[in-house]
């Protein structure tokens, strides 16, 4: 039976266990990534781990999410992880120089590879016939330090494309039309394999688009063939040597299948606030616009950027819309500069800023409370945006060019028709602008062990977190509905992000857009009994970002109970030493009251005796059993209060 | 005997008064300008009014000083002034379209006019020989009503210049020689008009660049003759039609002389935290430099960009340097854009921010605390740049490229010998990308009567300030020393500026870099007797800024005392009713300290009688002579709780 390139991936990293899905496998790690609103805390667990230098091939630490310097705090982190970057033997992408996943695509990206990183949307680097998975800081900590990445084998999922795309689709319109059919929770315990002659119609850089956004499907990953336009892309970027030829077998086996004919997509628009909340752009057509975004890690390629400059050149946007304008990378805005699109987006109105993540992690850019925002990127989470009343829709650059051309919501096709606009078949070079100078590489290892750890005021230790008590009798302090994402645990935004590196300063954001009150509330138990989260379906989904699990176990928060819980947050869940339990009945969700008082006992017993327990809810004088995903070694992490203690303590 | 440009532009405007320096006098005003930072209250301002349409000739709302978006509350703001500004008439200039005085230059000015502005530095319209003045918003605001500008009739202090100025030195350098020589309260009470051989070796832009700064000398404004190189500027926006000559008689007299030669000019730099702490920039170099910032209204031009492009093209920045590039105006990066030093500038390692004023007003790119930071900027009072601790440095373009190259403060003639690098002699186009698509024209006044203000939630209504009491007996609160400026009364910065439409809020942070306590102080008097506050000389020196005088007012600031007071915030104090007022004789600041109690009585009988005064130390049990300077409107605009009440009690 002939093997997907996600399996070949797979068997050419595996070090333990089995491809059998749902069962415990480990991977060994090549590349490694982190960005700098997750890269302070995993620079400060290398710091604990007591690491010298770097294990993997290739590690790089991107600043890209946080670049406003509304303060200081902002230029420490920088400063501290340029420093912990030297320390450790990482590559240094300077702020400015783009956001990590397209940057990692054209400088370090290798098929055939596996990568961690602490961004959900490392799985971008499927596009080049890489294993890239999203996890929490801590696990890239643990990658950097040779450790293999553990997780469940996944079912791989094979969706098979056909056809071609028309004129006025792209990229993106095929992945928001996976969100239509599979919903935010589709690719649960799924790596997404595309395969199929509909495949050979894309440019890598197309199938990034479509592998970033496999994040908000849910997918453990994304993958691709490494096939020629993988080549054709390494040698733009002077790096054919990096290529190595990687396909499906043509009678691959897929665990779930699908297919999607190209031909049939038409442009496509998620609406406010999820990303899988997808209608056709004619369906929305006529919506005020005040704001237009195009870029993002969704949109980053040349030719993303160079459409939409095609279709706004030489005409106005709209006086009412703000049309924002996020390179991706700084290689990206040369390659703009050169072809004359820049020229071109400045002509027609654009505000052009610099290469980074900016707006799509509320890092700038916010809208007005209730105006709409057409947005290139991945996320519209609600509140996401820096505007806690935003509504921010997700769209192609095609739909969003058209947008801020009218002001209203507008379908390319019907604005082409209106204007007589021919679809714009952009040119891209042949070669694109190579130019490393914000990257810093690494200094040789002597001189590396002097270097020492730049720590600005700002720059927190890691606190410390005793064991899980054997037996917990608390409150269930918050409870909340399906979807709940990390976004709303620990929020981004200008307010949070530059605590970062703080976890006391960014505890009193924890939960604030659910329940202002719930750092007060949780604080005042937290030397005493703490508290429990009771959650629904996807609990968790979106960003990687650990400290949605770090910030509420700081404020006492013991175990979360839920319905069903996002991979990366159960992962870093179980890194903090938070006890995540499902209800074995989902049903018994609508039993339990926020305030109910519920008593786990017998933990230190129980928890490595399998994976069922009961929780006695003893405000109702109810029992309700419940299941957890622990292995052995996650259970003893979590009874010792997390890796972190663990590691300290096996280190003793 | 001759009369100097200054002269002939307060002649052909003077409406009241006659122009004996030091005696009140009323000039028309032509055009007025203002910024988002100002604009809000200015717009309520026009709303308290109950104005129809804009009288002056031109009126320009410009959107630059807060692009930052971390919230909602920015987009709000923005969405408020379009409307106000198509309400009564304005030209509105979207966010990204660039910083005011540039764009006002190359757009708008008109030699031989006159202006007010809602920005200190105004003055830069100096440039084209208009007669250009900032003011706080509530004269603009008047000036919008067709009300005359008063003022006292101020020195001309006529600055010959001879000579040419040597290779890597620019105008920047100019004015940094002359804050050199005559420190930030050089100019009070005086207009600087620059005459003599050497100004024909200066384009209009370069004067642009020493106009500006003229606001750092406390000047009034700063006039240029509108001359042949005034006539190639206009020609080159497409606007030579708006042309008229405007020269000095040969035989001109001038109140106060000087002269430079530029020829004996070289690159200096002022050092923290002041603009007159000039030295050459020699005995500073060396210094590390973590961050270079170019752009800025004090170094706005092509030519200033370009230069710096030329000598980073090829090479690369300094690893540990954040090399930042705040384009001044859309028209002027579409040019840099075109002549290809944007793509020299991002090969270099530049991050180029939206076109705005960004961190020269703390709205982004705040450095590290401690570390310094190079900025071709007019202004490095302690705390602008957005960090508490910060360390900024003002240069020429010339001064920050040669610093970004090597890391350390460079004499750019240093590197140019080790380098073997020629002076950059930059080709400018004669013609510039002449582009209003980001300038949106009033509707006619038909349809501009019936549009409606849109306030979001973060735009309050002026607060209503009730009349002077006849008897203040109130405590010292704050005694200060000299140079406080506007951005320690009121700052600016990300944290602050957001709330510069809602005074309650903004209130919070009033004196907060001098006095964390000063709020909560304050508010618990407010309601009772409220305060004094006691300074020293050049008190509420820089920004236009009218909110330094109302959150004071807000939390119940009666009258301030001191040796002398800026020319901008006195205005202010008087247009908000609060007393300014200056010691008879400067050592009587010494026997005040802070907690005495002072009395001031018979105030509605003393204050229109005559400028002397006296006030009671209570605590001291001694008396002090003081003065005002208020005229007869003025006292009876102060009496009545200031301009706002006033002219509301003469429209019942």
């Amino acid at each position: 039976m002939g093997r997907g390139v996600a399996h070949k991936l797979i068997e050419a990293h595996l070090v333990e266990g089995e491809m059998v899905p749902g069962r415990p496998i480990a991977l060994s790690v090549d590349q490694t990534l982190t960005q700098d609103a997750t890269g302070t805390l995993v620079m400060q667990e290398l710091e604990a781990l007591g690491l010298d230098r770097t294990r993997a091939e290739v590690s790089v630490q991107y600043v890209d999410h946080n670049l406003l310097q509304a303060d200081e705090k902002n230029a420490e982190d920088h400063e501290f992880l340029q420093s912990a970057s030297r320390r450790y033997g990482l590559w240094y992408s300077k702020p400015g120089n783009g956001v990590s996943h397209p940057t990692h695509m054209q400088r370090f990206g290798v098929p055939g590879k596996t990568m961690v990183g602490s961004d959900s949307h490392t799985c971008a680097a499927g596009s080049l016939g890489m294993l890239a998975v999203g996890v929490g800081g801590l696990e890239v900590a643990m990658a950097i330090a040779g450790r293999p990445l553990r997780i469940r084998a996944p079912h791989i999922w094979g969706v098979r494309l056909t056809g071609t795309l028309p004129e006025w689709t792209s990229a993106k319109d095929v992945i928001l039309e996976m969100l239509r059919r599979h919903s935010t929770k589709g690719g649960l315990n799924r790596i997404i394999e595309y395969h199929g002659p509909g495949v050979a119609t894309l440019t890598a850089m197309d199938r990034h688009v479509i592998a970033n956004m496999g994040a908000e499907l849910g997918a453990t990953t994304t993958v691709f063939p490494a096939d020629d336009a993988v080549r054709d892309f390494l040698r733009g970027e002077d790096r054919e040597d990096d290529f190595t030829e990687l396909l499906a077998d043509p009678d691959a086996h897929y665990d779930v299948t699908d297919e999607i004919d190209l031909s049939s997509i038409e442009p496509l628009i998620a609406m406010p606030s999820a990303p899988d909340n997808v209608v056709p752009v004619r369906e929305a057509a006529g919506e005020e616009v005040d704001q237009v975004v195009i870029g993002s890690s969704a949109n980053p390629g040349l030719r993303d950027f160079a459409v939409a400059a095609a279709m706004v050149k030489g005409r106005q946007t709209d006086s009412t819309v703000s049309f924002d304008v996020n390179p991706s990378s700084r290689q990206i805005f040369a390659d703009l500069t050169k072809t004359g699109a820049t020229l071109d987006l400045i002509g027609a109105g654009a505000r052009i800023h610099q290469a980074g993540c900016m707006g799509c992690i509320g890092m700038g850019q916010a809208p007005a409370a209730g105006s709409n925002s057409l947005r290139t990127f991945p996320r519209n989470f609600p509140g996401r945006s820096g505007t806690p009343e935003d509504s921010v829709w997700l769209c192609s650059p095609e739909t969003a060019a058209a947008s801020a051309l009218t002001g209203v919501i507008t379908d390319p096709r019907d604005l082409a028709e209106k204007l007589d606009m021919p679809y714009p078949r952009v040119e891209l070079p042949e070669r694109s602008s190579v130019n490393t100078r914000m990257l810093v590489a690494p200094p040789p290892a002597e001189e590396a062990k002097h270097v020492e750890l730049v720590k600005g005021p700002n720059i927190s230790a890691l606190p410390d977190f005793p064991p899980l008590p054997d037996r917990i009798e608390a409150p269930v302090l918050l409870k909340v509905g399906d979807d709940v994402s990390t976004d709303e645990i620990s929020p981004a935004g200008a307010a949070a992000l530059p605590f970062r590196s703080n976890v006391p300063e960014l505890a009193e954001f924890t939960f604030t857009r659910i329940d202002a009150a719930y750092p007060r509330r949780a604080r005042e138990l937290a030397e005493g009994p703490g508290h429990f989260v009771v959650g629904a379906e996807n609990y968790g989904q979106g960003s990687s970002r650990e400290h949605a699990a770090i910030t509420p176990r700081y404020l006492g928060l013991r175990a979360v109970i839920t319905k069903s819980i996002a991979r990366i947050h159960w992962q870093n869940l179980a890194n903090f030493g938070i006890l995540a339990l499902e209800f074995a009945d989902p049903a018994d969700y609508d039993r339990i009251d926020a305030g109910d008082v519920l008593v786990l006992e017998n933990l230190v017993e129980t928890l490595p005796a399998g994976s069922e327990l009961t929780v006695r809810n003893d405000s109702k004088g109810e029992e309700y059993r419940l299941r957890h995903r622990l292995s052995a070694p996650q259970v003893e992490a979590v009874l010792a209060g997390g890796q972190i203690p663990l590691l300290a303590r096996q280190a003793d």
